[in-house]
C-alpha cells in the first residue's frame, strides 16, 4: 500500500457543510483515509502544503479531446458553420496518431490547470487511441466515440451506418468501461439529434439501459439547431429525447441554452444532467444559458470548457469566472456567487456522472482526486482574512496549480507533469496537425 | 547610451498594416531604433527571443491601484452598494503606507501580466505615495488623486472642500506631471458626477485646459447612478459634462454602458475617449457596453480591468478575452475579433491618452514598451499555421508573459520582477490591510 501525506494545507473540502479546515490529508493507494492534524505518521511520500490551498480536482463535464489540435483554426463562426466548414472536415481527416496527440495535448492542459475528471466526446473513428492517451495520462474520464448516422453536409469520413456505429460503440465499451481501477468509463455519444436517426437513438437508449452507462450528447445549443430538430422531428430537443425514452438520470446534455418551460420541466422531473459551457457558448455566439433558474429548480448542472477550437482553452478557472460573471447583469450581483460556482466545478460535476459518492470533495473514503494551489502571488493577494473560495474562483488562474493528483497518483508536482511529456507532445501535436491539414481542405 | 537587442522574435507590431515580422528589435535607451534582420551588432544586452512572441505592452486605461488591497473584500455587490458599504469606507481608512503597498501590489500584477501603461485613479488622500510606487516600479502611468466634494454617504475621511481638492490636485500635478522621462503624467480625476459639485467640475475644466492634461472620470456605469445624475443635474451624464464644456478629446470616461443616442453623438463628435471594463461591468452587474457600435462610429475605446475588488484581477488577457466573448451572442460571432481586441489593448489605449505617436505599437522611433510571451505550452498549442493574434487573445494567459520592458528598461525577465520585490510587497500588503481593517468597520 502506497501512503501519501499532504501536510499543513488549507483544505477547501467541498463537503456538505462547506468546511474549510487546516491540516493534513492521508492518502492510501487511491483513497483518502484521514483528514485532520495527523502528526508524523510513517508514509511513503510527503507533499508539503504549507501556505498552499488544497481542493478537490475539477470535474469538467463536456470536453472534446479530439478537437484540441484544432485550437485557433475555427475562430469567429456560429455553431453550424463552425461544424460544417471546419470541425467536421478536420475531424474526418484524423488518423490514430493525430487523435492520440490531440488527446495528450488536451490532457496536458487539463492536468496542468487542475482538472482531474472529464466527460469527453471523441470523433467517429480512432477512439481507441484517445482511450490509450486517457489510460496512460492517469486522468479520470467518461468518454466515448461520437455517433453520426444522419444529416446533410456530413463528410463521408464521418457518416456511419447505424449498425456500424452501434457495434463499434459496444466494442469500445466492452474494452474500456470500468478499466484502470474504474478510472475510465464509457458513455454513448450520439452527436446531437440532427446527426442521428431515430433508430440509432432508440438503440442507444436500450444499450444505455443494458450496460448502465451514460448517454452524452448536445442539445439546445443554437437556434438554428433547434429549428432543424423541430423541422425534422416535429418536437423540440429535450421533448424529443424524452419521447424516445432517453430522458433519465444517465442522460448528459451539453449546453441547454434555449430551453422552453416544458423542456426545463422534463430535465427537472427526469433527473437529466446539464452541462454548462459558458466560454464556448459565448465564442460560438450561441447565447447565455439560464443557469440560475436551473439551479433554483434543483437541476444538476456541471461545467465544462467544450473543445479547444470553440473556447480556446480547456481551463476550469476561466469557465468558473465566466460562469459567475455573465449571469450577474441578468440576475443581479449575488447570482452565481463563488461558492455556487466552485460547487458546480467539483461536486456538481461528480453528480453529473453519478460519482458523487466517489469524487468531487475531500472526504474520508473518497478517491484521492486532489489539487494544490500556490496562492502566494500578486494577482491573488492580499490573503489576510479573504474568503479562500473567492480567491480560487475570482482571482486564481491556471498557473497557480502546483500539484494534481488523480486516484491517489501524483500526475503533476511542482508544476511538472509526470505522465505527459510536454516536449514530445507539443512537437508531435504540431507535426500531426501539419500532416492532417494536408489531408483536408479548410 | 544603453543598447538592447531583442533577437529572433515573432513580432506582432500592431503598426497600421498589422504587420507580423520575424527578426530583431534594437532598443537604444528608451526608444526603438531598428526592426528587422539586424545581425550581430555590438550591444550592451541581448534578449533571446527564439520561439517567443513579442508585442507592444498592454495599455490599461482604467485602473484603481489604491483598491488593490481590497481584492476579495467586496464581492457580489452592485456599484452604489459596493462603493458605500465597502470601497469608500476602505479608501477612507488608507494611510500612506497602505496606499504605497496597494499600488505596488497592483503594479507587480500588472507588470507580470504584460501591462506597461495604466490610466489610474487614486483615492482622495496619500496620492503622493502612489506616485512614488509608480516612479520606483518603472511602469508608465497617467494618474491622479480622486476628487470628491459632494454627495450623501461619503465618509468624512473622503469628503473634501472644493478648493482643497483643487489645490491638492494642482500640487500633485506640478510635482509629478511629465516626470521620469515623461513616463508619469497627471490627470484630474473627479470621481463621478454624483461625487462632485458643478463648481469643482467647471474648475477642473479650466485647469485641464490650462495644463493640457486629461480628465479621467466614470460615467454611465450603473442605472442607479444615471438616475441620480438626472435627478441632481437634470441631464444625463455625458450631456451634462458636455454642457459644462468638459466633453473634449482630453476627457476619459470609464464604463459608458448605458449611453443614449445623444450621448453617443457627443462622444463621437467631441472626440471623448471611452474605457471599456468588461470584467468589472459584469462583476458589479452593471451591464454590457455597446462597444461594437462605438467602434463602428469611430469612437476611441480603450480597455481596462478597473480595480481589484470589482474584477478580481488586473489582467489584460482576461479583459481581452471577455471583451471579445461577451459581444458575440449580441452582435454575432465575427463581432470583436481577436485583431480588433488586441488593437484596443495596445494602440487603442495609446490613443485614449494621446500617446499614439509614442507607444502602443512596435515601430522605429517609438518608446520601447515591449512584452515577450513564451507560447510553448499545452494551452496555446498547436502553433503550426495558427494566427498569432488568435493565440494571444483567445488562448494565452498572464503566466505566458516572460519579459516586460517599459521605456527601454527591463522590468521583468524570465518571469522575475526587477523593480518590485515580491516577497516584501506580499508581506507588507497583508500587514497593511490587516492594520487598515482595524481602522474601519466593513
Amino acid at each position: 500500500m502506497l501512503k501519501t501525506l499532504i501536510q499543513n494545507a488549507e483544505i477547501i473540502t467541498m463537503n456538505k457543510s462547506d468546511d474549510i479546515v487546516y491540516g493534513d490529508i492521508l492518502v492510501e493507494d487511491d483513497r483518502i483515509t484521514a483528514i485532520g492534524t495527523l502528526g508524523d505518521i510513517p508514509v511513503d511520500k510527503i507533499i508539503d502544503a504549507r501556505r498552499k490551498t488544497v481542493l478537490p480536482g475539477f470535474v469538467q463535464t463536456h470536453i472534446h479531446l479530439c478537437q484540441t489540435l484544432f485550437r485557433g483554426r475555427a475562430d469567429d463562426l456560429e455553431l453550424l458553420d463552425w461544424l460544417k466548414l471546419r470541425i467536421w472536415p478536420l475531424e474526418a481527416a484524423h488518423d490514430s496518431d493525430s487523435i492520440y496527440y490531440s488527446a495528450m495535448l488536451g490532457i496536458g492542459e487539463l492536468i496542468q490547470s487542475g482538472t482531474t475528471t472529464i466527460v469527453d466526446m471523441e470523433t467517429v473513428h480512432h477512439t481507441d487511441h484517445a482511450f490509450q492517451a486517457i489510460e496512460q495520462s492517469g486522468i479520470r474520464a467518461v468518454s466515448g466515440k461520437v455517433m453520426m448516422d444522419y444529416g446533410d453536409d456530413v463528410p463521408s469520413g464521418l457518416l456511419e451506418n447505424t449498425s456500424d456505429s452501434l457495434d463499434e460503440s459496444v466494442q469500445l465499451l466492452e474494452k474500456w468501461h470500468n478499466r484502470a481501477n474504474g478510472r475510465i468509463q464509457y458513455a454513448f455519444c450520439p452527436r446531437f439529434v440532427v446527426s442521428c436517426t431515430e433508430d440509432l437513438l432508440v438503440q442507444v437508449r436500450d444499450l444505455s439501459n443494458q450496460y448502465h452507462v451514460h448517454v452524452h450528447t448536445h442539445a439546445s445549443e443554437n437556434r438554428g439547431e433547434i429549428a432543424l430538430v423541430e423541422a425534422q422531428r416535429g418536437m423540440r430537443n429535450v421533448v424529443y429525447l424524452n419521447h424516445l425514452g432517453l430522458a433519465n438520470e444517465r442522460l448528459i446534455l451539453a449546453h441547454c441554452i434555449w430551453l422552453d418551460d416544458e423542456e426545463k420541466e422534463i430535465i427537472r422531473t427526469r433527473g437529466v444532467k446539464v452541462t454548462h459551457c459558458p466560454g464556448s457558448n459565448l465564442k460560438l455566439a450561441s447565447g447565455i444559458a439560464e443557469i440560475p433558474q436551473l439551479l433554483d429548480a434543483h437541476c444538476h448542472v456541471g461545467l465544462g470548457a467544450d473543445g479547444a477550437p470553440c473556447n480556446n482553452n480547456l481551463d476550469m478557472f476561466q469557465e468558473m469566472r465566466l460562469c459567475a460573471l455573465i449571469q450577474k447583469p441578468i440576475y443581479g450581483p449575488t447570482a452565481m456567487n463563488a461558492r455556487t460556482v466552485l460547487r458546480m466545478a467539483t461536486m456538481g460535476g461528480a453528480e453529473i456522472i453519478g460519482q458523487e459518492d466517489t469524487i468531487g470533495s475531500i472526504e474520508v473514503g473518497k478517491k484521492a482526486d486532489i489539487i494544490m494551489l500556490d496562492l502566494n502571488d500578486f494577482h491573488v493577494y492580499p490573503s489576510f482574512d479573504v474568503d479562500p473560495i473567492s480567491r480560487v474562483v475570482y482571482s486564481a488562474t491556471r498557473s497557480d496549480v502546483v500539484m494534481t493528483m488523480v486516484d491517489g497518483k501524483v500526475l503533476m508536482e511542482d508544476r511538472r507533469l509526470h505522465t505527459v511529456d510536454k516536449d514530445i507532445v507539443l512537437r508531435e501535436a504540431n507535426d500531426a496537425i501539419a500532416r492532417l491539414q494536408k489531408r483536408v481542405n479548410v
